[in-house]
């Protein structure tokens, strides 16, 4: 069994790395967005042209990363959305409701701060976590069976 | 043409009923999430029994809340996802993903503050508004051709 | 909101009928299989000839009322399913599995002896309850946003 | 042709080795269930942290369970269901609903036994089996037209 | 419940009318193609010009009774399929395997002649059949589980 | 049988209004994009604000179409799309694309200048037409099997 | 591109192996069922058991052969149906209408005789031939473009 | 991630090159219809013989190249459809409403004149470009991040 994981949601720690480092000589191959805050902004007028009206600019942007979020969506075996401890974070919920909708296994992780705002996107999840080594360990579970000492 | 329209999101103001009062008249039929905040929160208990963790307390509920809110998104032509000035309303972004991914029509409501955080959602919508009026001249133009003077 | 519910499991009990007139005045349709123990086992081959083989006269009868299962099934919003005290029960846990498979609400009933041989079963559900009562409760509270005193 | 078989049912005999073993030199992968009886009980706990209450205890590990158990469904050909001797296995029946929603291949396994309790779910399946020879039998047979001798 | 059937197959014998006027009473809507064998012929180019050479002039018929044939299929909830004595028939298997593939539940009618020929149809079916009484008696069963007597 | 047809295409001429008056007294309902030209131009800074950039103007403007314009798609039985003389009828050509894709009936009407160009389109359709009156004649067909005389 | 074609219908001739032979040096795959008539009408019997009924000996036999024949259609881009001059050949017809609901690709290949019995399935294909050679002609050119001599 | 890349639309000049070359070292594959304008149009005709109807000439021949096109674009993570300055290219819209209800990332590419005759095409898309090198900066934005110097 190999696993397809899309991690979405909070830009602005290392939870991806970890987790991919963790992963090391598990069966599973991961995708996520453009993590270059700047880039991911920007991307839309720097290819096909300036914007005034900075809602065009950040549509057009928008929506040249949605070519890649739902890419990694729709191929997902799994998705793995991290809420941090600031900002909105809209879009990391608004991947989770996709994710679920699609019928995809959800994890969701997050501090104890956020439990009751995130209860509905929990209620849909199959793992809700707070650390990126406890998703380490569910994927090594999911594929191998052993479980962390 | 009928039209059926899935009202989600923030529930301390009236959007709502300046919504379904200013399209008296129009072929078309609202649903929305419970929006007593209380009953929403304690629904699961109060039928299947307290938690005393507050984990599952709530998870009951949102599971609850959930087959009100499925059903809805699933009928639903047209999802109307407001988001206010206060609180994370990581469900309206849940739903906004829900929405999308099952092909429904998107519109979302928000003020001028949140546009940079919402991007990714308004990219995915087929209109960006601000306003009740706006959703209710949308409405009425969609199933009439009629615009506002 | 109009809810479609369709009743699976346990027929040796009243528990559908207590659901049916709880529900009186709710905006929700009931379907459920042929609950008529022999008639369920004997259709087949009264309809369409006998057959000296158990095996055979068994499946000639299960595929008739598949057709009336599956499209109760095809056809819910919610599917509720009652595990008895008795028997086996397997063609329960295999409507659960249809209907999960299919995204419909699950809400699956029994007394706590079966809380641990139906784990799986019951983190598909979207609600777990043990009694008629709280079945309707659930179907008040969706439909109304009303819960009980 | 390739076929992918996912194993799914009774975890207490060595039926899922013997078909493994009777298949090789065929072009089909199997999947299955971890079978490991405590760690598929205690991993959501040991993962994600303690429940006092066997209900979430439980819940936890089924969730973990179900991501492995649906991924390993949704991706496969043929889903076999083994039926054994003891203990309720809704599970399996579950199983074997969730794979007929999805249009799979089913074959089923059990003893003569459980013929009656089980008619629903053989009607549901394309072959109805007592051994681990005869689903090995069935594999090569559909594979390579090859009959036993 | 109510149950769409649509009435496919051999249009030489009053079968269709059989059923109708035994289902009388029952909640049950019928559909099926046009069944006056010229007007179904001739409909392509009496209404959209006449064609030289046969294979178009039938071609161009066939396509105009598809309109009505897959709405008919995509529709129902039950198909029904009747193979007569005469003629190859091929568009009530081609209709049959339709059905199946859009997971309808299928009922085949057939004399014991055809049953060797016709067992991949029959394989794929919940009931065979040979008479119209035998359909009628199923349709009321799944709709109210009355058997004759 | 109820048919729901979808008008798509040219809006210069009256043969929107010639298939509807020419199929009364049939069971079918008709839907079409909003045809007040100057209105579906406009719609989209008429009510969510203007745009000084012509593209983003028409861009609002196409996406509030395109709720209805979906959602007639999507309900449809029947898409009828028609082809004039003049303009490039780009949405047209789009529309029966989508229609395609979705599954639906597809009947295409255009004079012979057009039939190289839109040979991939026809192929796609189960009838091509020229007038508003093979419309009507083949939807009276489809409902009652009555040819015209 | 790479195609995976599914080979169905008549087994007394070779056609399958022009077919495949003239398609050597392509980007093609190829499946179909097991010709081997005898294995394919005994395979039920002959792994799970004697029937006395030739109904179910048949049955089994055809179910078993399901297994492989779905997997074949639903893997495939494209379905050749060929139809030979005895025999009612009513499974061809059963795979024509399977592969068209799934909306594969659909080349029918029949002689002349058969052009009005077949014009159905014809009028749901994208090619109707005559010969194996005019099959290989038409993989060559969706896969290089190139055309015969 | 791995891209496959749909190329439709206009076939006089080398766009498509360009774009291939552009994408040197890229993880993404592409496919396109046959381009060879003369093949294109008489391939049905040159395999399965001649008519003297131009209609069913070019009938023969869009259906035989519907067997690549759709292929193409089930397969295709995004698609690109390009409208040149010449012809009705309706397949080329048909391609991208297609593309659209399949919920494919679609990228448009036109010139400044066709803006107002494309905006229902456009409001479907996730880029609108003018040139293959913006094609190209978007595919080695969305795979590597990159953006152009």
């Amino acid at each position: 069994m190999t696993l397809k994981v899309y991690l979405s949601g909070e830009i602005h720690t290392d939870w991806r790395d970890q987790i991919i480092k963790g992963a090391e000589g598990l069966d599973v191959s991961f995708d996520s967005a453009v993590t270059d805050h700047d880039a991911s902004d920007d991307c839309g007028v720097r290819i096909m042209g300036a914007e005034p009206d900075k809602f065009w600019h950040d549509h057009k942007g928008a929506k040249l990363n949605a070519i890649r979020t739902r890419k990694g969506l729709v191929d997902a075996d799994v998705v793995v959305v991290r809420f941090g401890d600031k900002y909105k974070q809209w879009n990391a919920a608004f991947d989770a409701g996709y994710a679920a909708a699609l019928g995809k296994s959800l994890i969701v992780m997050h501090g104890p701060d956020h439990q009751h705002a995130l209860k509905e996107v929990d209620a849909a999840a199959l793992a809700v976590t707070e650390t990126p080594q406890q998703v380490v360990d569910i994927l090594r579970y999911v594929l191998t069976g052993a479980l962390p000492d």
